[in-house]
């Protein structure tokens, strides 16, 4: 039976540019530590920082500023251990964590982190996810009369992984910057699908992953604000400048480095988007043509490959394995909760049903068919379900 | 000009076998995250835990006692934090961080985690480097002290990322044991050069790289004794059984898999590991016929792949450019003081000069020309470099 996966918001299939300059690699270049002095060092340091640059040219950051991790989930933790570490009352002792604030519409990797290396402060969010230059400022307040001061770091996700729903970043960081607290934004959901000027957009740390976008798993950046240095969260060797220990993942660069660079070219992210844009308004029309399905986050304002529908009546898990035994491949609840379908905190943060969400979510290399297979199978998976429930 | 690559230590060349299985995978196989419930993320799941199976085959352990990372350098950090994390003194607070015993010869990772996290306790070694159950006794003794508690953790690394030196961590175990002490063994110059038999070493904790067995960079592993459970340093995800947030590193595991499942094969390994031991001894030999040469480390109880010499009245960096010129790739200093050639802190602690140092390593790939051509280069570069030094 033919497939058709709709879940390119976990990840995404390799893109060809990055299958093709792995295998070129492979085939034409040298194993070494690029750290060494030997001509096999010296041409893989030269592979690593044309990979680099080509990850900044997505990014429009210069190379320098671009710190290799092995996935936005290590970028994420680095973030939030460098920018914590670094003030009283985080890992250096103090009174009490420092606080931090952070929405709960973030990815758990965002939560998690956040929780363990600081004091959570929470930012509100509207009924789309939206985080609102005025909850952060509330978030700003808060601190001050909980913790006795502003947060170290404020997290700005650019878009939600579950919903689509993107942020207006810029407003965030200027309100940040005008009460001298750095932000931390999460730019996994729209790196690759839509434009990302992180120096543009004055964020202070953004991290992104390779194979959301069409490089290799195994690999992503964690991009530094220009003369911004962090204490590394894995220590133990001088790479990436010292922000970053461990070898580093050459051929994993140069994968990520050949999808950025094929986004790069003119044209391609717009068309992509626009494309992906048709795709999912098309899922979500015929969605919404089912009795009691709602759509989550906003269905205009959102990433172009992303969208999200309440089903009312049915749980997640049998629509998802009805739409598998129809081809489909589709996901529910956050994309990180591996393993386990519980409610999402995303939707519940939303203040709607986390148990009964379907996640839509196109790619490069998704087909008309793709979409029509969803569309002749959705109705009858959800009829049958709530046949069976009466 | 034909190149000899004699700095497998560093990383050695993707074994076939490992490139066939990743091959294989980006033909045959599915892009998926294997936490998902469709056919797709099914099938990823498969593949992820026949990997798993492979790596646990090679170190003679369950599955489930392995925990996939992005390399070695994060399994050292992970199990210091991991463990350090679990006690008063550690991340949780409490007087003062909790000492930790760790030898000057581990890897700069296993220091710098350790500096980080715990309070460090000297461990002395010999003049080859090796760490006497003696000296780690005097350190627990000493933590007593200093500390008014014994180390929550001994680092014992199996054999000397350096100069070579093999361990006896069976005996150390057995000491800390019996103190109830646990211990992280840094295994990553053993691992695919002799046996590690993590089960009957008794260890706590275990790290290993796949890069330095021929299997591809950006994936590692740490190994945890049954039943031992620890706080992860990445969160954000339950992924390893939550034991590391991020998504897997599929076509990473399925090439390490592939590369620890020929070693697991009969005879491999004892193969590999005589005809390193007969290059480095062959090595060995001809340096030691040039005048001002001495041996470091163990020349006898050794990894088989790696010898190290100390080269009288000549700095590393011109031998290791010399070499070079003539078409031969090696090393000098610790393998992790990357971009920059500073004095070895391993060869400072076994009280020798730390700045006069080659070391040499073959691996799978190498030839007999590799060897030849290291032993006609080396009296005429090091012959030059003294001339010029009159």
């Amino acid at each position: 039976m033919a497939r058709h996966y709709l879940d390119h918001a976990s990840t995404t299939p390799l893109r060809p540019e990055a299958r093709a300059a792995m295998a070129d690699w492979d085939e034409h270049g040298v194993t070494a530590d690029p750290g060494r002095v030997h001509t096999e060092g010296r041409i893989v340091r030269v592979a690593l920082e044309e990979a680099r640059e080509q990850v900044a040219g997505l990014f429009g950051v210069r190379p320098r500023q671009v710190v290799l991790t092995s996935g936005a989930t290590e970028s994420v933790n680095a973030a939030v251990w460098g920018v914590v570490a670094g003030y009283p009352g985080g890992q250096d002792g103090g009174p009490g964590p420092a606080p931090v604030a952070c929405a709960a519409v973030e990815h758990s990797a965002v939560r998690e982190a956040t929780a363990r290396h600081g004091g959570l402060v929470e930012i509100e969010v509207d009924g789309v996810g939206r985080i609102h230059p005025a909850a952060v400022a509330d978030a700003l307040d808060r601190s001050l009369a909980t913790h006795g001061r502003p947060p170290v770091l404020v997290h700005c996700q650019a878009a939600n992984h579950e919903v689509g729903t993107t942020q207006d970043v810029a407003a965030v960081v200027a309100l940040c910057r005008e009460r001298g607290v750095p932000v931390h934004v999460d730019a996994v959901a729209v790196a690759g699908h839509l434009p990302v000027d992180v120096a543009g957009s004055g964020a202070d740390l953004v991290s992104v992953s390779s194979h959301k976008l069409g490089g290799p798993v195994g690999v992503g950046a964690l991009i530094l604000r220009r003369g911004l240095r962090i204490d590394p969260l894995l220590v133990g060797g001088e790479q990436e400048r010292g922000r970053r220990a461990g070898l580093e993942n050459v051929v994993g660069a140069i994968g990520f480095g050949a999808a950025a660079d094929a986004l790069t070219g003119p044209g391609r992210l717009a068309g992509e988007a626009a494309a992906a844009r048709r795709w999912t308004d098309e899922l979500l029309t015929a969605a919404l043509e089912v009795d009691g399905i709602t759509p989550y986050g906003d269905t205009v304002d959102r990433v172009p490959h992303i969208v999200c529908l309440g089903i009312t009546g049915v749980e997640a898990e049998p629509v998802l394995l009805g739409l598998d035994q129809a081809g489909v491949a589709a996901h529910s609840g956050s994309s990180c909760s591996s393993e386990s379908l519980e409610p999402s905190p995303v939707l519940e943060a939303m203040g709607v049903d986390g148990e009964r969400s379907l996640r839509l979510s196109v790619g490069w290399s998704t087909t008309d068919d793709d979409v029509g297979a969803f569309t002749a199978a959705f109705p009858r998976v959800v009829g049958r379900l709530r046949d069976l429930a009466r």
